[in-house]
């Protein structure tokens, strides 16, 4: 079996937010994406939907901590230690970030959203819309994750 | 402002499916994913989830390509001419796939998914288990996609 050994990526723009440390995952927060303003034409119709799938690059995570194989999720013990594919853990092989966001608004190369868990300065790699084909109903989940959303909530 | 230049992504594993062409469409697929053997323990605890989002390497798209910043939405000229991340078409200046597949079992380092439209020997980039906050209710979606989706049905 051959794998393809690199894969080259460049943002496309950056995040701009004035929300520091934990504060970036409240989902009420709004943040902005600057894109590069040669792609700016790219974003032409983007105002038509409501939600978007932001991808992302965690640049704050050092390329050692990207052999990490198994965590106890969001680092406690009192949970099970599972894979990071289990986890949506910011150390994993490629670190990337998928969120989905509200679009408040689009003006020229800037986008305005809500919901973005994204430190200021990281690089953006792609947009892509967001609609019902990107959802499961009844989608199961294991214990501790549940244990962890009842805590949040 | 600054951008990071380059970022530099290794494949994690391989899809394997025996569809061709459009035929990767068909969300009754199964496919399989092969993870590399040395990153298989970062499967431990994936099977507790039904559904994965699954990150892949368009690995066909030729680099020039890369810098399309307007289409019509699956090459129809009856549809309008939008920019990029206003479609999830695959010519984008990251060509990254993002699919949400059912799970249907691990075997190791194999996983074997239903919905996932990726060709033979996609390289795969990550696997993230999916949950209900990546979901939005009633997203809005413009009329050229409703459109599709209803030709679809």
């Amino acid at each position: 079996m051959s794998f393809q050994s690199e894969i080259v990526l460049k943002p496309i723009g950056v995040v701009k937010t004035t929300a520091v440390g934990d504060d970036v995952k409240d989902k009420t927060r709004i943040s902005r994406i600057i894109i590069h303003n040669e792609l700016a034409e790219a974003l032409d119709g983007v105002d038509g939907f409501s939600h978007l799938f932001v991808l992302f690059w965690l640049h704050k995570i050092p390329d050692e901590q990207r052999k990490t194989l198994k965590v106890h999720p969001r680092g406690r013990r009192d949970l099970p230690l599972v894979g990071i594919f289990a986890t949506r853990s910011m150390l994993r092989p490629n670190p990337v970030g998928l969120t989905l966001v509200e679009l408040v608004k689009v003006e020229g190369n800037v986008l305005t959203v809500r919901g973005l868990d994204a430190l200021d300065g990281t690089p953006v790699l792609d947009i892509k819309p967001f609609d019902n084909w990107d959802t499961a109903r009844d989608a199961k989940v294991p214990r501790w994750w549940t244990k962890l959303e009842n805590e949040r909530a």
